[in-house]
């Protein structure tokens, strides 16, 4: 096929009616699918239900240093959950606290620390009289959606294939001292799929910061979540810890993570790693807030999983269900989109999600159409700062949930909104 | 024996010398006893293990309403667990949202909203110049602790038999809009075991506060927690609720309860009920801090105890093993204090606690030669705000987790203790 841009005008008009006579059958099928979220399927689901036996009788709640993990304490979590944690961190398990089943709340509350009582002795950052933040868009929403509820002002940032626009992050921190802190999720980036280049990493762990309590937060959701069991199409990701503390600034990172998606979603554990200091921090202010996360569900996780070569062999299960659907992503937006040429998308080796980019002014109305033809889309817009992608022009795909047929359709059903979506603004 | 008051100095030296004599022998029997902390005890957690089985393959994992609770989702509670937190919070499940294992984060973090967010529209706390908060004393520590670490200064305010001084809480609240709160534990109080009576629920309902947005938090933390089976013997509480309907100050509550002293300290439930735009106001915050909390637990809680009279058969069965160690207090302090005159002590019908008095000037010493002694209590002081107990007399004795043997010999120990204070101080 053509390209869109090489057709007459009269070309574009008839593949535009051809299509719309392809989205009316779709319409017609009374369809109901769904690409919204990036949430595991069923089938992943299932990988985990052997863990939900392993803690049966009394003799199964006692933690290896004897803790009957069924009563009160352990602010920190115990061992054996700190030690799996920390694996998956890449960090010590002296530097990892373990939470609840939600990482999204440990962020929320880490900032929230910051905000009502400062890092390590610096200011409440409530006190101050604006707090900025850096948002390498197109990013996460729900991250985007705590710093806008805390009244934080939203700075977007160019994405690259090697992570954030560094000189653009360099200069911004650089001049404000109201730029406190990054979002980042530095693996397999939600929705680009892309890892930060080292370079990348050891310059945001040496850059000048006027804030001396700058903090990144290191969403790191999807440390171990490869599409390939082969090493070498795996990516690679450097140790911001182990950066800060080479350049001199060892107390700028909060990482976090969970197993959200390693076990399951609702019923998971997540953790945090940082400095000493941080550590120690955090955890006084934590004890105020409760006494101990679930201790039971932190050693069902550690008895399942063991440990990093036990998280290796879990993922690569779910790898073994996420691979054909990626595939089919991409198979379907080459046949569809590779030559008409009004799109580009992401060929993600890890994570969730494909970053979908359309004409600039078609993301909002593709979303619609493919909402009025039953495939539910993630909202346009949803991937930059205050809902606002100014080229209204990016998609997140999440390919992850529905089964593998559904998503061929959803897919037919996407092509086809994006390629009439093109068209009208094409003119 | 004759009481201390009314014994020579010479007779009160005999008998300070031979408690001397016998505090020796406790020490030398190098003990390591514990009467610090409201835990329940092995028995009692070993009361809930059928509970963690009930969920151990797929066809278990979905809510009444066909929720794949494995899955991320449903930031209130699923539909089970919001009408078994009703049944304990004496509401209506759509006032309800089912949160995680602990009522102390979620006390906390309903706070943080009020500083970060205001209530229902006012100003956020934090911007104010100063806040203020009623602290029934004694009281619990972990409250005190969570104003505190806000910065929110604490009256102490005295209880009563029927509950706080309401004539002092009406005085203060009336006259100072910076009073924006009080902590309530309204039923087995910790540490009194006092159960509010229907005057002064209907007081805090209805008095006249000075700061529109003044909020009761009603920590119901012993809602359920009877020592005797026979109804008349248990307290009944008023519902803030329908007081506070009933007074026209719909949204001056916010309840809380948790399951930590029904199924698992360390993997319960909690809970939290208000009025319908409290509710709603609490979920447009919360679901920016997160997806949802743990489906899998509240769905092995909603089935295990199913209703309130599966709480309250539950229940009988820990009543059944706190029974005796409620009785042995009574009885070795009665033995050992009743005659000598210089202790008062509580005697509750449920709950966790003790609260004892000894002379003025006497608590420090007291816990301070039963730690000497091997025999951890709380920390004198901790039932006050700031932990400042003004008298220096009010000891919590938490006979709970101790199996009976040992708590018999603790007794021993806290008995000597505080005769030996009492009579230091009467010189």
């Amino acid at each position: 096929m053509t390209a869109y841009a090489d057709m007459t005008a009269e070309q574009r008009a008839a593949e535009l009616a051809a299509l719309r006579k392809d989205y009316a059958a779709f319409q017609a099928k009374g369809l109901s699918l769904n690409m919204a979220r990036g949430k595991p399927a069923a089938a992943q689901l299932d990988l985990s239900m052997p863990m939900l036996g392993l803690i049966a009788q009394t003799s199964d709640c006692f933690s290896e240093d004897g803790t009957d993990c069924r009563n009160y304490g352990v602010l920190d979590g115990i061992p054996e959950a700190k030690r799996l944690m920390a694996a998956m961190l890449d960090d010590a398990p002296e530097n990892v606290i373990v939470f609840g089943n939600s990482s999204l709340t440990v962020m929320y509350d880490t900032l929230a620390r910051c905000l009502d009582f400062g890092c390590l002795g610096s200011a409440p950052w409530c006190t101050l009289d604006a707090v900025k933040w850096l948002c390498p868009a197109p990013g996460y929403d729900r991250h985007f959606a705590i710093t806008q509820a805390f009244g934080i002002e939203m700075i977007p940032v160019a994405m690259t294939e090697d992570g954030p626009d560094m000189d653009e992050v360099e200069r911004l921190v650089r001049d404000d001292a109201q730029v406190k802190g990054i979002w980042c999720v530095p693996k397999y980036s939600n929705p680009g799929g892309i890892t930060y280049s080292d370079e990348v990493v050891r310059r945001l762990a040496s850059m000048e910061c006027a804030a001396e309590d700058f903090r990144i937060f290191w969403d790191n959701a999807y440390a171990v979540h490869h599409l390939s069991d082969d090493a070498s199409e795996q990516d690679q990701l450097l140790d911001i810890a182990a950066a800060c503390a080479e350049a001199g600034n060892p107390h700028r990172y909060f990482k976090f993570a969970s197993t959200s998606k390693v076990t399951l979603p609702g019923a998971g554990v997540a953790a945090m790693a940082a400095s000493p200091e941080n550590i120690a921090d955090a955890k006084a202010h934590l004890t105020v807030q409760m006494i101990g996360h679930d201790k039971l569900n932190q050693l069902r996780h550690a008895r399942f999983l063991r440990d990093a070569e036990g998280i290796a062999a879990h993922m690569r299960k779910h790898a073994a269900i996420l691979r054909p659907k990626f595939a089919l992503v991409e198979e379907k937006l080459s046949a569809g989109l590779g030559e008409v040429g009004v799109a580009r998308w992401t060929h993600p080796r890890g994570g969730y999600f494909v970053s979908f980019d359309g004409p600039a002014g078609t993301a909002k109305r593709t979303v619609e159409l493919a909402r009025e033809a039953g495939v539910v889309m993630t909202g346009a817009g949803a991937t930059w700062p205050y809902g606002r992608d100014p080229h209204d022009s990016n998609i997140r795909i999440a390919p992850t949930l529905p089964p593998l047929e559904e998503l061929d359709e959803a897919l037919d059903v996407f092509v086809c909104c994006a390629k009439i979506a093109a068209l009208e603004v094409m003119g």
